[in-house]
């Protein structure tokens, strides 16, 4: 079966983020971080988001979301957030056990929330009886696929800022989102106080990063992700990996390639007479597809049905897939 | 500043790991762990422990340690340890804010547990002012460079069995331990339910494993590593560094140079008049240094002064010492 | 400002209660619990819903819902419940901090859960990455005032029974669920593992239970109870009010009394043209006034309006209202 | 059995706080302590501790601590105590559970902490490894029965404010202390930012309150309380009874005759040669008794017997007791 369209973790590393790995490995290092790998990495993320920006190096990104959230906020605060969101599906409850911290599902029509979605959640401030809200947390893309503009991003930064509250984006394909857009990463995360940094679904062995771009709230982080089992010993072999990442714009390569694989699947699609649901922001194609479809494409691929109720289906392209992939699939229907 | 003996998460991967990783990197595999390389170290693992060993790779000692235990307990249930261990003095209370439970530190000359220690924080079973002991941890080796025993070692399966408790060993050096007494890995862990077997301090570039020995206490390991943030997505290539490391018996031979060099460094102090404060039973030495040669060494070596109180100092080897370092140092006393 | 209305907190305790408590202090007595008030409490909730009943006497309201709730679920675990549950919307988040269990709320037309609503959220029963659903929680009365009849009831318990899910009942107001169904206490909770039993909005001083109707879920529940600092040291003046409560029926003639008054209510709105949204099962009325309605009421009366978008306006009569102050209020419109 | 001495929560309420209790039943009153008696209470709390004083009233001891505790700290934080505190022994978990923080118990000769013990527990600030050390939490009185002086409390209070520490009282027995040391509550607080206010043991029916004599550490307070249950719908009947406890220093009366009746137990114990092991400065005597001794007088008392290895015994006197008790127990010697 093939299982290219399944997710985007299924690929293996870039050879050259492996290159780095194996390059970090030579000599004696300080562990925890303290390294020059680390140093570097950092100076190259203050280079693409501002000089204010901290950067933390986790693991995975479950540790880069639960960190920020429970740097950002005390647990009788709220995180509002779509009811679509990664961190509210498909975390198994890490969030709720690790911050104690309530996660209120919004509905949206896209995955994607507005200041008008949002003001009603504010109505009890101040009333002991409810959480208070004080985390936005948005997906850039969201996990339907889709991008946030910058008039949009600009609009939910003015509102948290505007309400005290702190904007964190769950940036795990923020490669797709840039690419997408051709905009900078800095400027799909514009206005945002914290941002978990994916790498791992766009040619990375195993990272993802914490950025503060909010310094303010990163009070508590060190010890938080220490708390999280997320303080890695050999750190240089994470750090390492975001050195050509970012230097040799691996990530907008990368995001590009799967970007587009994902474009052309979704004109395939189209011109089949398939509807695609959402907008074909990255890297991710939603599509309703008939039962007879569904049933030959599940004869030789692997991907998931996302809601069996309108038979919509998620094809999600990996970095490594190239245009015959998509032809190979789009043939069989 | 010469940083050799300052921690054994200083040294890089081993060559061999590191290859087994880039050859890990070829071709899709299913993510979280439903891929070839796993299930080949989980048979390996079975094949030490035997059939009944269920192997849940993690990425950090922090999290084989807290996912062990998390596993193991109710939020009402205790933990007693050592009060020297990893778990109570360096984690940052890891274990408190994710379990809730209480850790129980446990005085002792030498960073090892007995039953007889034990006796005493079992007088209030059933007392619901006290949270109640479920688990019993200890360190293999101990945070002091010590070993269990296989008599110490069945002396406290015995005691917990009967006790109804469960027997944790933090094994983040436990091929030290194995090497150290020319054991095998199962039997330097005999008797226990839940392993953290640790990898990366003996070669490992992020390895650590959740060894259930008693596979009845698995029952939510699965959910409690997701919520930890350790559930990898690209595992394979967390499970293919323990295929060589397990099969060609990579644990032995690092560990044993890094004891054999720890045992160097001791037996060199000891000429020279310095105290060995604990037993040198893995790749830790803890000597009693004047004012005068910690000062001489600190020159051009990093190293913990473990106890300011009685010039107790820490050198810990890592697998990539050799002699030659260990003279090196000598020679500066 | 009258406040009448406002809650069925308002209420002062029944005069025959204060009696209970005045007479509960003579002699000492042995605290947390093991006391003859206690025992004789016990005694009568085993007689009124069955000799396999325990009984755990708590303070508030809060605290019996996160004591059943956290002595029912692992924290890996999630409370299936209305969107519009008091455990969902007015606990400011006690149920995830204590239990680190994620809550589940589903969309309701009125506040009560059905098999059907319930059913898509078992999609995903082994799915490491969601939270396993274990508990489905409902009100009785609902927040909306609404009463499971016992055929609702019974499609419930078979569901949660055939899922392996744990049935629980949020009683605050499970008096006014059986006066207005003329059923026993027993009847109204027939099938639930475990009843969060409200006495303070009825006539108690201070008084809720936590009830295990299925015992064996009750093994954590001394340690639960107290861990979440609810065992009170001078619990006989908990128990003391439980007493004459059921053994003279007095949450029945409050609850009908509450009931009567609410009843009245309705039916004076529903002369004056006013819409009733919801079933007017216990001591709640939920009203549609027009702008001016409430402009006229709360020149005298403080109440909530519930949702300002349908101007949903919520009266709740207390144990001590009459018709008298039915008349009153609806004099005024 | 006599459980007379067994604790001080054997007794029953005082009279003139049962009519306190009762006399509030009058009436409509707010709930969740927007009442005139919370407002009175608090009015008196402040002329007692100052102006500046904030009051929370709470329904247990337990609910006082850790609602004290989870206001002042974050989870990465710890609590120093003494290894007898109440906190660290009889709660079972519950501040770990809910705070998340590490317990950080200090071995003390008499259950009282000094700056020095507390000094090495700030080794470690800043370091991301070790749980920060936030909250320094002492019993005045002890658990042993000795009460910290003022100067004692000078000295605790001066080391917290210059490390940046927040001082906490558990003062279950704070009236005891004013009381034994002949000084006012406030003399015996002096220097705390945070006292759980004790009112149980000594003739309150169900009463404690969380004072915050440092109000900017009560920011997250009314959030907390109502997230740990201890928000009393019917806050009144707590208030109340605060009422004339201060106002007629019935806490003063009843203190002062619990601690005279401990200081003649103490007194008898010494006249027939039985070795008293800590100051008796409040209502509990710690008297090491011969086997015959204990034998002797288990037959028709229950007492704890604290120690087993040094047959050390806890005798604690309630505010109803008087010499006749005592004699009576000493007859029997």
């Amino acid at each position: 079966m093939d299982i290219l369209f399944l997710s985007d973790n299924t690929a293996p590393a870039d050879h050259r983020i492996v290159q780095a790995v194996a390059e970090a490995g030579i000599g004696y290092a300080k562990s925890y971080g303290s390294d020059k790998w680390t140093d570097e990495a950092d100076e190259l993320f203050k280079r693409e988001f501002g000089e204010h920006t901290l950067y933390f190096p986790v693991l995975t990104g479950t540790g880069a979301n639960v960190i920020s959230l429970a740097s950002a906020l005390s647990t009788y605060q709220s995180i509002l957030c779509a009811e679509t969101a990664h961190i509210a599906c498909d975390e198994c409850g890490a969030v709720e056990r690790f911050t104690g911290s309530k996660l209120v599902p919004i509905k949206t029509p896209d995955g994607k929330l507005t200041p008008e979605m949002l003001k009603p959640c504010l109505a009890h401030i101040g009333f002991e009886h409810q959480s208070q809200p004080k985390v936005v947390s948005i997906s850039q893309t969201t996990e339907t696929g889709a991008a946030y503009s910058t008039e949009e991003l600009k609009a939910l930064s003015d509102f948290t800022k505007e309400n005290n509250l702190i904007l964190h984006i769950d940036g795990s394909r923020i490669a797709n989102a840039a690419a997408g857009m051709s905009l900078s990463l800095n400027q799909v995360c514009e206005g945002a106080d914290i941002v978990s940094f994916g790498g791992t679904k766009n040619g990375l062995m195993m990272g993802e990063a914490v950025l503060f771009l909010n310094p303010k709230l990163a009070e508590s982080a060190k010890y938080v992700r220490k708390q999280y089992g997320q303080l890695f010993s050999k750190m240089r072999y994470v750090s390492a990996q975001f050195i050509p990442y970012l230097r040799e714009s691996i990530w907008l390569e990368n995001a590009h390639r799967a970007n587009t694989v994902a474009g052309r699947l979704a004109e395939g699609f189209t011109d089949k007479g398939i509807t695609i649901k959402y907008p074909v922001d990255g890297n991710a194609v939603f599509a309703h597809l008939s039962d007879e479809q569904i049933k030959r494409l599940s004869e030789k691929y692997l991907f998931y049905v996302w809601d069996k109720t309108e038979n919509l289906c998620r094809f999600v392209c990996p970095y490594t897939a190239d245009e015959s992939d998509t032809e190979r699939l789009l043939a069989l229907l």
